[in-house]
């Protein structure tokens, strides 16, 4: 359908005139009259409602049809009967109107019926200038204009957030999920205007500081996964993008499927797809609440190491346990800093941090103490951010604390280099929090894990996201792609490439134990070449299961046992599995040593190639402890996967074996990422084991899933250019 | 100190008069008068402030001393300097009077004077009738009885919830962390009087419905764990006990102990000391706030199938989310409600669960269809509870989700056989919250994590603590406590027990793989009376890591092999370990099947023997993927430990191997348990490994720490009798 241009954007979200098809003559609160509504926002575009009977709608003259509409207008909003959409869309594509939505429901979110009537829609606007948003959406809301076309009257607080959605759900709510709301769309069913049209237009807009992205999934094809990515990954450096994914649950991935007609993608690709792009990910709606507090008020957050400001030794140790879930650090005051403390205490009480000011504030004030001790830790320079923990009852109302919170707000907002976040308890704590943030200086949260938590994103936006462009996909030498072409086409037809796959690795420069195909006549020679001990395996493509048919010796150790041990399998295979065609044995270097590990790739239809790392064996097969990126890694990429697993300890060495060779394994996850970018008929790849030694990483057994050459896109990096 | 009295604890929470020592003249919000605060609460009983100069505070006549009031007052409340305290008590100890709570802070809690004055006050109260709070504590808040001690003026909600804590933080915010309060008492410093004293008493009174706990850390000895597990214990069964553990953390455990002068225990041991005497635990402050609301609103909840009835398709794919998260489940309607269902719905809308009303609700009417998709699901017997997400904007106040709400609580008012939990979203949603609860039936939340968290932990409650007495401690066979006891004695004055432990556990029914020493002159013999394949391993006090030291073999095929084993080894060793001092090696038949387990025990100085459960091998350890339990074990904690490890799927078989007896399992975990109570001087025990079979489990090697005999307590199961 091509790029959704400037000004077919500009359409959607601040259209100079709209035409409203569908809208009843009804008003007030249970009517849900977009027209009604959209004059109450205070827009000042021309509406045209369009109303069969009515001659007039909430005072706006109607018309029988689009086509009597004296102009061309902007945007159309369509909610007649399902049936009578495709007409509609019809005229509006004829009028030559480029903005339409579609708020009717009952299209891929329903039956059959609902599925042919969307692909109707869809050829009616291909090819021509008009796009369309929906259907099954409430479209736009743009409180920074003052447009907008939901027919359920909203909170309309604005703020400087934006929301891209699949869901009317969250640019409804965001005055909750966001705190307010700047511009938010519904992409509804995404049947033709998605992610990626919106996501770049949205992020131009200065006004917009936070984007956040409901998402239940993506579309397959070309408008889904590698598109958005790109498009998001242009923008993260800049602007900091939200993303609530739902549907992560098995329950739940069904549900989304069944909502908005898309495939829920499996939940660990998206997060490695939010984490390749830098969009920071929301588990829950508080989260997302929270986050965004923390990224409209905070400026930096130089290091993780948190001063806690407490009227309560126990409430500050209940901080205390939040900062370290969140993976924060409680800062080691300097000594001058503790000298300086010490002397707005009693002689009796040693302070710390936590500084649980209630014995100094009994003696020098509370407003006062609570300023000194503020200012104190700000210009600690072993302090990177300040959590102040405090109390509102409402028997006193804000007469005791409303003077204490603006103060210490005064003063925060004196020193926007580290942030100070407050969590305030009591059955005042919402009017309290309200009151300390009317300065936009300070955030305030309910209980000290969400201020823990939205502390601990904001630093991970501010530390490795924001002006960090991810580095280049690395220069990688010794790779033989001609050679890698020519085994593959070989194999082209096949569906599993076995033992071949190991010099499809070695072609791309990664170390490999070499296997040689041996018959009882040429084994003892062969063997010999290789070296013992040695792994010896059937060969046969008639056996799947090697192991469990006796197809499987290790630690041959000398030639004296190498014809016995063929003898004896030839024997137990072919009376586990009559009638298998046998080529031979496949001969092997045995390695006993390092650790084992698992590499492994697979090509997601909506992100392109999946890259695996996790400790090899059973334990880690059973607890699924294994660490999933985008290709193309780059370097920094590979050495966060293999720290990622929980067991990754082991490879640091543990009980006296040898720390792994951590470049070795890096250069094998880069290696392989390098090979699914370059031969997407490479479907799936797994080596298991790769021997992880002190020195050096040997790939000892892998194999191919192949399939079909076609279009299989890969996300380019943060920072690439991303639209051609 | 003896039990706190049921005239000591009333004189504490309902006193009929009180004499407050160290009270100020100012009054007004920022005067923390307790007098002034404690008339306002609306308290009948006879208040004497005593002061050195004023002549009366808010409107008391004042005395110069304790010794000046014309009576023997039920409670004295001291916040004199904390130089002063001792005095004052002393005055108090010879008055007569029963209950004194210190306010003053610096004992503990402070520096080394602050300890030593916290003895003082020990010995000054010790085999008196007179009973201490605190110091450090605001003392008690009983809203029930308008009775407090606070000198914060704080939130006087009212409602059925107890609060024991070590921080007046939760006392003065229990109408956020509880919703209201009914019974407060912080302990401060628990000089004197701690949890196990005051729970039995809060529990009796019939209109607490819930008790909280906020814990620090417990006191060594008498005073601590077992005593107050026991109490709790008592009480679960009838009563919720919903505890917030703090200093979970490595800082905050640190912080812990510089605030309260308690030692932290380790968190896991809280877990199995909570999970023992079925109190519920509470992560976050929030979470304390949701499971309080769920248990005050809900009675029964028969399963975990949640229906879910939504405003938005997108918000019900958030709720199923949440749902799976917290371990509910998505009920599958019946075919008939169903139907019925569908009959709201247009014919384009295949209705399921979640049930997205909108489309019904655009036909019907928003409250009628709210009401009638309510009833259809609590009908339905696949449906255990109901999770209703709706949207409350500001822009509309009450006026169109007020008369929904009301209706809808007013159904579900009529089953309360099944929970019906809100997630409210939007600006408004406080209010809203507020507004569907009013008449007790339902409970709203925030968002729908919380909402499912809550439905998940009253689950909890009402299916697995609630009317159900743990079962007894089994019986158990086989168990010689005279040969353990002699192989004990043996070796008294040791503190490693090394291939004896296998034999005490042998005394204790444990399979063992007998272990017998061997010198050159008769490892023959004894390796063939063990029978081939062996392990071969070094016997020497002086060698801790034998395997290091060369002085482990496994796997010794046969005679043939053995001497040359033993000669070698010996050589290995004396290069290795020169002087060492060696008896022989210990011969043992070599098991390489079955999965290998840890089984250990350790002695906790608060709450006696702590079971270990973990499958074996480095993974495990690294990971610190293991159970705990605390003794004496039942049937189902045992089975519970061997379901917990996240490998422990291991067990059931995976990869072809045969699923692991657990019942030998349970076994041996059940006779370590009683091993453990019954000997006291064994600090830990390990067994590492054990063979699990599929027939069977061997323990093949096990070594155990010794201490000197002393008072070790173990926590008595829950029901049992606690308090002789």
């Amino acid at each position: 359908m091509g790029e959704l241009t400037r000004e077919q954007y500009q359409r959607f979200v601040n259209p100079r005139s709209i035409a409203v098809v569908g809208v009843s003559e009804r008003t007030g609160p249970q009517a849900y009259n977009l027209v009604e509504n959209l004059d109450q926002a205070g827009c000042d575009c021309r509406v045209y409602p369009v109303n069969l009977r009515a001659p007039q709608i909430a005072g706006h003259k109607a018309y029988r049809s689009l086509l009597e509409i004296p102009e061309v207008v902007d945007l159309a909003v369509v909610s007649t009967p399902r049936e009578t959409v495709p007409g509609v869309v019809g005229e509006c594509v004829r009028r030559g109107i480029m903005a339409v939505v579609v708020i009717t429901q009952g299209f891929d979110d329903s039956d059959a019926r609902g599925r042919q009537l969307q692909q109707e829609l869809n050829a009616i606007v291909a090819g021509t200038g008009t796009r369309l948003l929906g259907p099954n959406t409430i479209g736009v809301a743009n409180l920074l204009d003052r447009f907008h076309t939901s027919f359920q009257k909203f909170d309309l607080m604005e703020n400087g957030t934006g929301w891209l959605c699949q869901s009317g759900t969250f640019v409804l709510g965001a005055a909750e999920f966001s705190g307010g709301l700047g511009i938010g769309i519904d992409i509804g069913n995404g049947a033709d205007v998605g992610f990626a049209d919106l996501l770049p237009w949205l992020a131009a807009d200065p006004r917009i500081r936070v984007i956040n992205l409901h998402m239940e999934g993506l579309r397959e094809g070309l408008r889904g996964g590698a598109e958005f990515l790109a498009a998001a990954a242009n923008i993260t450096a800049r602007k900091p993008l939200v993303a609530f994914k739902t549907g992560r649950s098995v329950a739940g991935a069904r549900a989304a499927i069944s909502h908005s007609g898309s495939l829920a993608g499996d939940d660990k690709v998206f997060d490695a797809a939010f984490r390749k792009a830098g969009i920071l990910r929301a588990q829950t709606t508080e989260e997302i609440a929270d986050l965004n507090k923390a990224l409209l008020t905070f400026r930096e957050m130089k290091g993780r190491r948190v001063g806690v400001v407490t009227i309560s030794g126990g409430a500050g140790i209940a901080a205390v346990d939040a900062l370290g879930l969140h993976g924060l650090e409680v800062a080691a005051l300097s000594g001058v800093t503790r000298e300086k403390l010490q002397l707005l205490f009693p002689a009796w009480f040693e302070v710390d941090n936590p500084v649980d000011f209630w014995p100094a504030a009994m003696r020098g004030g509370y407003r006062e103490t609570c300023e000194a001790v503020l200012e104190l830790l700000l210009e600690d320079t072993n302090v990177d951010a300040v959590l102040f923990v405090i109390a509102a009852y409402r028997t006193t109302g804000l007469t005791v604390i409303g003077p204490v919170l603006e103060s210490v707000a005064a003063r925060a907002a004196l020193r926007r280099d580290k942030p100070v976040a407050f969590w305030i308890f009591g059955a005042n704590g919402q009017p309290a929090i309200a009151h300390v943030e009317r300065g936009g200086a300070v955030a305030g949260f309910a209980s000290a894990e969400r201020a823990a938590r939205a502390l601990s994103g904001f630093h991970c936006y501010v530390s490795e996201i924001r002006d960090t462009p991810q580095p280049a996909t690395p220069a990688l030498a010794g790779i033989d792609t001609e050679r890698a072409r020519a085994l593959l086409s070989e194999a082209a037809g096949e569906r599993v490439l076995g033992a071949q796959t190991l010099e499809l690795l070695d072609a791309y420069g990664i170390a490999t134990a070499a296997v040689r195909l041996a018959t009882r006549a040429d084994a003892a020679r062969i063997a010999s070449s290789l070296g013992y001990p040695l792994v010896m395996k059937v060969a046969s493509a008639d056996i799947v299961h090697k192991s469990d048919a006796g197809g499987v010796r290790v630690n041959i150790r000398a030639e004296a046992d190498l014809l016995g041990a063929y003898d004896a399998m030839m024997k137990a295979v072919g009376s586990k599995v009559p009638g298998a065609r046998i080529e031979g044995v496949h001969l092997q270097r045995y390695h006993s040593g390092g650790t084992e590990v698992i590499i492994g790739a697979r090509r997601d239809p909506e992100f392109g190639p999946v890259l695996l790392f996790g400790l090899g064996g059973i334990y880690t097969e059973v607890l699924k402890d294994v660490a999933f990126r985008l290709a193309p890694l780059t370097e920094s990429d590979a050495r966060a996967m293999i720290r990622e697993p929980r067991a990754a300890r082991i490879l640091e060495g543990v009980r006296g074996n040898a720390a792994a060779d951590r470049d070795a394994l890096v250069q094998c996850l880069l290696r392989v990422s390098r090979l699914m970018i370059d031969f997407c008929e490479i479907a799936e790849l797994d080596i298991n084991p790769v021997a992880a030694g002190a020195h050096g990483a040997l790939a000892l057994d892998a194999r191919a899933v192949l399939a079909g050459r076609q279009h299989a896109p890969s996300a380019p990096a943060r920072g690439a250019k991303a639209r051609a």
